[in-house]
This record gives C-alpha cells, sequence and structure tokens, in this order.
C-alpha cells in the first residue's frame, strides 16, 4: 500500500533530507532585523528553486519587503485544491550565549535538529515539501497542490496581508493547510479546530496638565490612576465575563458534539498551573478551561502604567494614566463593532474632572472555527488514522495567527491546520529543535492526507 | 515706636543684609547629591558663625549625614521661648540650562534675588535672623530665642529626626516658629493653620511565574491587572470618600468658626482649576475645596505599572502589577493603625489565583491642626496687624513637613508657620527667586512678633 512506499522512501532517503533541511536552517532569515534583509532573499530564493526540483512552476513575488514564494503542482481537477501556507523567516536567535550549539549551524543530537526555525516553521515546513516529493515519486493521483510560504510571519505579515486581493486567483483551494502548530502530546496528532482573532486598543486617562503635589492637591483634583482603575475594574463582571454591552453577540457556540470532543481531550491543565505557579483561575464562571480557551473570548489587561514606578515613593498625582487592551475573540464576533461598543462604554464610565480616550484601536485579525462533522476534518482524521493507526486530538486553540482567517477567505478554502510541534520545541527560545520523529509524522501525515483526498 | 525703628534699621543696613543672604545663597548645599557634601559642610559653618555674630551661643550637631546648626540668645525668662526651624540645605538646580543667571550666582532683578534657595528656605531664615539681629539692635525686650536649622530638609530630615530624642533638652521651647510655607496672595500675610501628615505603601499583584502568551492563557489564568484594578477601584466610594473601613476614625474636625475663616479666605481655585487645565472635582462630596485640603484626609494612587507600557500593543497577561500609594491624613488619624486597616482591606479583596502583598508601609510623618482661638495665634494676628496694618489670612494647608508635628512634640511647643513665600518664587525650579518686599516683609513680621511677645 502507499503508506508502505512513503515510509520507504523516507527512510531510503532520510540522509539527504536532513542534509537539504539542514541547508534550508543556516540562513539567517530573521525578517524584523534589516540586517537580515539579504539573508531573507537568499532564502526565499533556496525555497523557490527547492520547489522548482520537487516540480512546482514557481514564482517569486516581490513586495516592498520580503518576497513570497508561490509554486503550483499540478494535479487532478477533479480533486480538491490544496494550498499550503508557511513561511520561511524566523524570530531572532538572542540571547545567544543560551544555545549549546550555533543557531544557524543545525546540529543533530539525540535525534533532534537544533537550529532556528528547526521547528518553526522550516522545519513543519520541509517536512511537507518532503511529502509532495514523494507523492510525486509514488505515482499515485494527487490533488493539485499550490504553496505560498511568505517571510514575515514572525514580524506581522504585511506583504503577504497587502497582496491578497491582488493574488487571490493564483491563492483559489478547496483547503488550506497549515503545518505551524502543534500536538497536545507526544504521538498525539492534533487537528487544531480553531483559533480565536484579536482586537486591541489603549486607553488614557488624563487629568491636569502635568504630575502635581498629592498634598498640595489631593482632595482637590480627580486623580487619572483612580478614574482608570474604576474603567479597567469595570471590564469584567464579577463571574468573570467581559462586561461591555454586545461583547457576546453573535458568537457561535460549538455544537454539543464539539464541546463534548473538546473536552476529552487529553490536555494537562494541572501541569500548566504547575508550571505558572497558579492555579487556573481565569475566565467565566461555568465553563471548563478547554471551553473557555478555545470556545469563549476574552478581554485581557497587557499592561498599565502610570505616575510614579521607581523605588520608593513620589506624592503626586500624575497627569496620565493607561492601560494597553487585548481581546481574543471567537468566531461570530465582530471585532470592529466590539471596539466601538468598548469605547463607547468606556467613554460613558468618564467623571467629570478628567478625559477619556480610547486610541489605537485596531482589529487584528478574525478567528474560525471548525466542526468535527466538517468533511475535511473527517479526511484529516482519516489520514491520521491511516498514518499513524490512530484517532488525532481535536484542539480548538486560543491563540491567533492572524493571517490564516484572511487567507482562507481570499483562497475560498477551508483551513485545516494539523502541526507536530511541542513545547518541548522551545520555539521563539534559544536552543530550538525538531525531533527526527517529528519531521517523519508531519511527512507521514501529509502524504497520507494528499494521497486519500 | 518699636516698627519704626525696625524699618529705618532695615533701610539703613539693606546694602549688608543683601550681600549676606548672597554669601549665603552661593553655597551649593544640595543635600541630597554627594558630590556637595562639603559645600554643605561650608554652608553650615557659615551659618553657625553668622549666628554667633548676632549674638547666638552656637552649636554644630554633628550626625552621620549633615551637621545641624543650634544657637540659643538669652533674653527675658518671663516670655515664652521661641525655637525657630528652618534649613540651610537647597534642591538640586536642574535643568541648568533653563536659568537666566546662575543658580548659586546671586542676582538682583527686578527688585528680586534669583537664586537657588533665594526664597525655600535660606531667603525666609535669613529675614529671621535679620530680625532677630535688630532685635537685639533695638534694646527691646526679648524672649529667649533658639534656633535649629538642618542641613537636610529637601532629603527626608534623617538627622533631625534622628536626634530628637537625644537634643530635646536643648530644643524646648513655647512657639515653635518656622518660616518654610506661602501666602494666599502678594500683600496677604498668610499664618499656615495646619498640614496633613503623610502614610504610604506599596501594592504588589503576583500573578503567573513570569508573562505569559494572552490567547494560550487567556480565559485560563487570572490577569493580576484585572485584581489590581478591582483593589484600586475599590479604594473609593462613588461619593469620592476613601472605603477602607476605619479610614475617617478619630478626625478632629475644625471649630465652626475655624471652618467658616477657612472658608473665607481668598484663595482663587478657579486660577488652580485654569493653571491645571481640570476642573476641581478631587475628594469627597459635601465639602468645599478648602475643607477637602485642609480638613479631610485623602488616599492617592501615586503611581501603577505592570506589563506592557511601550508603543503598540503586546498580547501578555503580566506576571506583576503594582501601585504606589500615599494617604494625606488630618490630625487625630492615627497612621500606624491606617496602614494595618488598609493591609486589611487590600488582602481581602484578593481572589484565588493571584497573591496580593502591601509592601513598604510607612508612616511618614504626622499631622497637626491649630485653631484659630489659640493664644499664639491672637500673638501672630496681632504681630501682623502691627507690622502691616491688616489682619493675615488663616490657611488649613494640605501638604506636610512631616518633621515639624515631631520637631513640636519634642520641644513641648506649639507650631506657629509664618511665611512669605509666593507661588511665583517658583521654588524647586529654574528661576528660584524671592523679593527684596517679600524679604523685608518677613524681617518686619518677624521683628513685630518677636517684640511683642
Amino acid at each position: 500500500m502507499a503508506m508502505d512506499f512513503f515510509k520507504s522512501y523516507f527512510s531510503t532517503h532520510a540522509d539527504r533530507f536532513i542534509s537539504e533541511w539542514s541547508d534550508f536552517l543556516r540562513f539567517k532569515s530573521i525578517s524584523s532585523d534589516p540586517r537580515y534583509h539579504d539573508d531573507c532573499l537568499a532564502c526565499a530564493r533556496w525555497v523557490f528553486e527547492h520547489l522548482e526540483r520537487i516540480g512546482f512552476t514557481t514564482h517569486l513575488w516581490e513586495s516592498e519587503t520580503k518576497p513570497i514564494v508561490y509554486g503550483v503542482l499540478e494535479g487532478d481537477p477533479q480533486k480538491p485544491t490544496v494550498l499550503f501556507y508557511g513561511h520561511y523567516d524566523v524570530q531572532p536567535p538572542e540571547p545567544l550565549e543560551l544555545w549549546e550549539s550555533g543557531p544557524f549551524e543545525p546540529s543533530i543530537r539525540n535525534g533532534r535538529m537544533y537550529a532556528r526555525g528547526a521547528e518553526d516553521n522550516k522545519g513543519q515546513v520541509f517536512s511537507f515539501f518532503k511529502a509532495v516529493e514523494a507523492l510525486v515519486a509514488s505515482g499515485v493521483a494527487r490533488p493539485t497542490i499550490k504553496v505560498v510560504i511568505e517571510g514575515e510571519e514572525e514580524s506581522g505579515s504585511a506583504a503577504i496581508a497587502a497582496g491578497l486581493s491582488r493574488w487571490g486567483s493564483n491563492l483559489k483551494a478547496d483547503i488550506l493547510a497549515v503545518a505551524d502548530t502543534q500536538m497536545i502530546d507526544p504521538d498525539l496528532p492534533t487537528i487544531t479546530m480553531g483559533l480565536r482573532g484579536i482586537a486591541a486598543c489603549g486607553i488614557e486617562v488624563h487629568g491636569p496638565a502635568y504630575d502635581i503635589h498629592s498634598g498640595l492637591y489631593g482632595g482637590l483634583v480627580l486623580n487619572p490612576l483612580q478614574v482608570l482603575a474604576k474603567i479597567l475594574a469595570a471590564l469584567h463582571n464579577e463571574d468573570g465575563s467581559v462586561a461591555v454591552p454586545g461583547f457576546y453577540d453573535g458568537i457561535q457556540p460549538p455544537s454539543a458534539q464539539d464541546r463534548s470532543l473538546a473536552n476529552a481531550a487529553p490536555i494537562d491543565f494541572h501541569a500548566s498551573a504547575e508550571q505558572l505557579g497558579v492555579p487556573l483561575r481565569g475566565g467565566e464562571r461555568g465553563f471548563s478551561p478547554v471551553e473557555r480557551k478555545g470556545f469563549r473570548p476574552t478581554l485581557e489587561i497587557n499592561g498599565v502604567g502610570g505616575g510614579h514606578q521607581g523605588a520608593g515613593g513620589k506624592t503626586i498625582i500624575p497627569a496620565l494614566g493607561f492601560a494597553k487592551i487585548s481581546m481574543r475573540l471567537v468566531a461570530g464576533q465582530d471585532p470592529d463593532r466590539i471596539l466601538e461598543r468598548f469605547s463607547s462604554y468606556v467613554t460613558a464610565l468618564t467623571p467629570d474632572g478628567v478625559t477619556v480616550k480610547v486610541v489605537d484601536a485596531r482589529s487584528v485579525g478574525g478567528a474560525f472555527q471548525l466542526s468535527s462533522s466538517s468533511p475535511i476534518i473527517s479526511k484529516a482524521r482519516e489520514a491520521v488514522l491511516r498514518a499513524f493507526g490512530k484517532e488525532p486530538a481535536l484542539l480548538w486553540e486560543g491563540a491567533s495567527v492572524p493571517i490564516i482567517p484572511a487567507l482562507a477567505e481570499a483562497a475560498g478554502a477551508e483551513p485545516l491546520l494539523v502541526g507536530f510541534g511541542l513545547e518541548e520545541d522551545l520555539i521563539h527560545s534559544p536552543n530550538e529543535s525538531f525531533s527526527l520523529k517529528q519531521f517523519e509524522d508531519g511527512y507521514l501525515y501529509s502524504t497520507s492526507f494528499l494521497s486519500i483526498l
């Protein structure tokens, strides 16, 4: 059967796969640092040429920032078209002194590849490339496969976001496949069934024209920090729910089956609590941890500041207090409408004596939420079962990858997120790694999935 | 009559007074900066020698920090003994570029002496010294006069506070005279009838062991900033009063007469509001501005911090939120008891999921409040009437001079604060100045007061 071929193909070519993957990892494709712009260009060029070798018809989409690599491998037009999204850029490697081997000198130790990007996202992307290579070599019927590999995921995805309307026709697909997520546990392939969106803004409370003496003016002038505290305290109800009117409007609740599947996932929240040193007491009463994270929106105060923050005391009434707010939104919520409601609610709390401004309001990205009854999820489950002899876990994730909903919409595709990362891979941290086992699992899943469509 | 003598003595000796005052101002006696320690010592020595020249029996009290100058001029034992308190140290002069003439190069322009310390406190202290000199020259009966001039008022008064018990017998007096306050208006000599005390502390809300991802943990982990806001919002009631139970216990309200005198003072709150750019909406409902500032305690949030404060957004749940709190207390309140009640109240607001600590609690200084019916106030009013032909204004002040209540207690004396400063003197700011008119008024008041005791 085909899976035997794919396993055998991996064994036969493993040394070459590792050697090519190492070449990919040597590029210092740090998108956030202009000093590495040429490294990013060279890396994009390498991806371009590698895809051509596999058989893709390839284009380099230039942008004002980093180029985007695009490729098409024609297949059976009766099968659903797959658009694979990934990124060739990486996080900065600092602090360098904590790396046991150079971040751009790939090194295998104890069955793990160590390098910046070993997992995020070069490792996961490259396991998909090798799956396509094997698929071509196998001669089995395949769908049309498109790939779009951007170079700014770690620094805002500006070029691809700006180009979606221009490149929309090239991106048209049925399935948007992404391998940039994690597994709940080793040996438990995981389908990420949803991501939350983000809306964000700042609050500023302006009081006296300058910081003033709290003895001369205490009791006369209303303290902006007192008002800021009242406003921030009014954002949540006693039961932990968000108090902004209309915040929960339109939410698409999960089906009873999805809720029960989500709660059945073997997520070790006890370990998280141990790691963080606090019991998990955030969010709304009446929902399990997995539901609070996966199906419910949140509003967080990401930062506050104002007045004296140094050592000791300073007896002032400060001129300004501010807070930074972000909201994680779920499917069905309208980020722009929520930002409007937030702004109205906050400014209505303003007492006479200060000025309150909601600033820098921005809808960063929408949410999406899949159902376990979706045909594409059935396909992915079948692919996992075929490759590994077990059912995948389904995870409704609380984080956000803002470009994915926008890309899915531009492509007219349903997102499908299956990644083989693990917490222990230390992405974004020193000593990032990806085990050869995880790399092979990602490859096997992709061969399985692509060959049953 | 004696006042004519004193006026004439001033005219005759004005050039010498200004010359000596300028010598005093040339010392860079910045107590907070160790680089100027020797300048502080030289300045103390100059004060010591000047008092000796006037006729005082003088001592230099050494301390671990700055020396204190002490002098006694014996007088009629039937008269009440006066202890005069002042300070020879000054605030740092920075920013230097904003001074029109050097801060330690005294310069007279348009009838005003410009220099750091021109008013605060060298100018006001020196007008008292010259009053004593004139009193001695006049030959009129005088009380025993003690002076204590410290060198750390601008940086905490540590040496004098620590030495009060040791030096108590030298400090014994009936009246503690201080010239370190201001007038409500030019040409309106003002008796400062009270000062508020200070108690202060910090609040820390500890959440997860480190800043965490608001997508992965939002809805799971309770945000310390959310708890901080709830706590800070719970410190004041909707009517602006302080919500800490027991906060108002024991307050000595003013007499009906004092309240009415306080409200009658011609204080231009409208001008303050204009200057600050905000209406005066702080403090408790049901009290006039002058009462809120002079007779009522306040609780102010002097600073808050936690999480992301830089540009743009950062989607975290921070590990820590903190606030800096200070309270201005009035006569009758027990600072230590209030700090205890504050701590109990705040920690009782702690929800499960975070740890709340009240830190660095300190009672900085007590309050005092005089009554207009006090005999010493009658004497001071008489002295003002005699020197200027008008009644003084009575001002119950909202600020604090922590050493005064402690010094008054150690001396067994009643404090009497009559100063001739004005807002326009710009104390603590660039281009500090004191007009020759204010200097002469301070001198005249002191000669008048000392000669009618």
